[in-house]
């Protein structure tokens, strides 16, 4: 069945929601879900509105124009989506690839509302796992000297695949802004440790280090300060001074596979909204 | 704040959500949470409308009277509370009291927006504890001979003092049906095990025998049929072959007290609706 | 690193640990973990040492006979186990392929210490991942009439392979109690739901129709019992009303893959110790 | 029933594990709980040993002195401990009273082996629960200019008490160095969050800001390094979105009692083994 997907966030006031419920209603659309939020502190409203478009009257240009004009009104910052709509999806990748090898799984099996149509990383090792799965795979070396030259050639790459979103796979190399400012709050994230503690380097050697009772894994949108971006999705399992960074690194795996792709499947639902740096998800 | 409240329950249609905004936008109520779910085996439309009572133009009653109207047209189950409006709430309990003492710590810290006037109990252990927070308390033996007498006396308590929910915190008697069906989908229980695994009698000790890794607590409404009403709220937590029956009962005890206290401030901010013995409960 | 491991159970005395780890250390073995648990309903005691091989100075076969004089002592039940011993492993599917496909995956990067040299399927799902994995695949269809016939063929194949443990990745036919004496505490079953909860046929339905809030799933060697053997390991996850019985099927892929990884490996780690229908697992 | 308990940590060698058990079989003790645990970076090796002390032959002044030269061979830190000699314990406590609460309760059911002789404040607030449970109770007001000073009288309290453990149940005060110094390993803290992030001031609000999707409490030994001192335990538990900062501290609140009361009864039952600045816990 194919859905209409609103989200919407504006400075709050009275009428918000019957006024973008009537809009539905009123082109003949069954709403199935809707879902808001106002966060108190900053006054602001959010929405998502999800309905069928089986007998709704507009097409999605019309749904542009005439939303738009009642968006105005209110200071909406909004978008509109259609459930049938795949988009593109790159996935980045480095050495470690039970994270990439998850989502193949999971794509294979009809589980992700995309088109993975390519996997770019910094070594070989993904090679025949996108082989296997017939999807584009282009080895990239990064070095110092060519970084920037190497990131240019892949925005292009991006470009002209028609990418609208980039999941970062255990991809071990940092993005530069400039990256990153092409692709807002369309880069997803996953980092093997509970942020904010252990950003960087080595967390699970951090974690090991520290003496933790619980480790974690957290999905972000990639913003220019690195491992700080909104936080879409975290998980924790405990552990004990018996395990090993090496143990700890592979009871990790497990949640780094499953945090990545619920914040995956979430971002293709469109059940998130940014703002202030955090998310809304919608659940 | 004060704010009202509608919780719903309808054959699905168009236009359920616009409408039910719209008549609280047209008397100048600004919503601050608008929940919706749609069942799709049963074709059911649930609601949950929570709206500001500041410069709103109609009363309790009106509400009733105005929008009755609107929900004969869509065939509505419904009910509107205001948060000012305090339920009464009696909490029943036996010998194990770490229930009812973190309710009233609970209560006592302003956390739990109900009145808690009366204790019952068929043992005197929870007298002194009910003193201390200067609530009334009866104890009423119940034996087999006089359990039906007793229920009646108690039904006549409960009436004269207007108590509107009930609490077993750990009752271990069985109520029978009818003091259960003038009390529908207004007794909370809380059982000590993962319902539907170990209903009745030692789920501690029926646990331990069937050696489970996880042991849980299951909160739910009370129906005719004992342990088998709508689920409210379940948590769980791992146990070892180490841990004794009396170590489980311990460790199960953290759980009980949590989920029985969820479950208690789920239904007194009215976010659950129930249908076909089980629950919805808007977060 | 080549270790022994030794499990024993008996029933409780003094001196026991004091015997067994002087057994070790005279021979001039490294001590590496030494656990023991004692069940005081049936005083019985439990234990699993493992220690350095490195300077040892008896052959497996020399232990088998000394440890063996000493273990009828104390009325020993017991086993020897050396790590680079690898168990011969056998897995057993048949349309849902995530947790076969991610055993595989643990498998190939070397994570499970065994050597899976067979797949049995009664369809032909799984063929081309059992190729892809360089591992003999044999399709057996099983009906009514062939049932008895065809599970003779199949322990047949397991003996002629040298198989020592068979592992049920959602193997969706119930062995004959025959078949299942063959391979006492050596068949791993993973049930897709938080036993005794749930037991039988489609667990996500009843769960889903139940109204639970929680879902689980649970790995347990098989008796002739159906979904009643010792429990190994289990694991829950939060559901909501939102999520329909598909996707609750979803999200419990997740646990079941998890859940059955970790039964496998804790029994390939030579952890675990069954009696009375339940599991003692050192960590 | 009374049983010893030994605490050890030496460098790892042959033959420890055989020559510990054979000093307690040797003196006709029954070995109940034998664990130990060897850290691989440092080559550390770590022993819990739990006997029942019927029948055995030596007073705890035997033991320490036969067992003090056994102990001297190997270079071991060590303490034995008796259950029946239950720690004289004080509790310091400020304005938030819900761990002080738990706490009491579960003193009061028999489930601390310990006595709580002693509650000390910085704030009135406590002194009625004290009374109710017949504890001493001493309100110390701490300024900038009597810090140093009411430190001083704290710690004759204390001594004249002969209190051996101080439990900070939300003591909002940084103890100096000094204090710290006289109870090494012997003041258990709980922080409200998932540490190492949150650190300091205020974690609810930082978490808040973040936009964590899960927080934490975490209890630990207090060192001269702010919240960064051995962790004993930690829990988690989900949030969204939707909770505010106030809903974030309630819900905080039921983890910090939880994760104190565990890091308390192991401290109580010996289970901890500090080195690094971290703990073993054996379970």
């Amino acid at each position: 069945m194919n859905t209409g997907i609103l989200l919407i966030s504006c400075p709050d006031q009275k009428g918000i929601t019957a006024t973008v419920t009537n809009f539905v209603f009123s082109h003949n659309g069954n709403i199935l879900h809707a879902d808001q939020h106002i966060d108190e502190q900053s006054n602001t409203f959010f929405m998502r509105l999800e309905w069928s478009l089986e007998g709704f009257s507009l097409s999605k240009e019309a749904i542009k124009e005439k939303f738009g004009t009642l968006a105005k009104k209110f200071q909406m910052q909004w978008d509109v989506y259609l459930t049938n709509d795949r988009p593109k999806t790159a996935v980045f990748v480095s050495k470690y690839l039970h994270c990439l090898y998850d989502l193949l799984y999971r794509y294979k099996s009809g589980q992700l509302p995309c088109v993975i149509s390519l996997i770019i990383s910094n070594h070989p090792d993904a090679a025949a796992l996108a082989k296997e799965h017939k999807i584009k795979f282009i080895e990239m070396a990064i070095l110092k000297e060519n970084k920037i030259e190497q990131e240019k050639k892949q925005l292009e790459i991006l470009k002209a695949e028609g990418i609208e979103l980039v999941i970062l796979a255990r991809y071990h190399q940092i993005l530069t802004e400039q990256f990153i400012r092409t692709y807002p709050n369309k880069i997803i994230n996953i980092h093997h440790s509970f942020l904010p503690a252990f950003a960087g380097k080595n967390p699970y050697a951090q974690a090991f280090q520290k003496g933790v009772k619980i480790i974690g894994a957290t999905s972000h949108y990639v913003t220019a300060d690195l491992d700080q971006g909104p936080i879409i999705e975290q998980d924790t399992v405990r552990v004990s001074h018996r395990e090993s960074i090496e143990q700890l690194k592979r009871k990790g795996e497990d949640l780094e596979r499953i945090v990545l792709n619920r914040a995956v499947f979430w971002h293709l639902e469109r059940k998130i909204l940014v703002y202030n740096n955090k998310t809304v998800v919608f659940d």
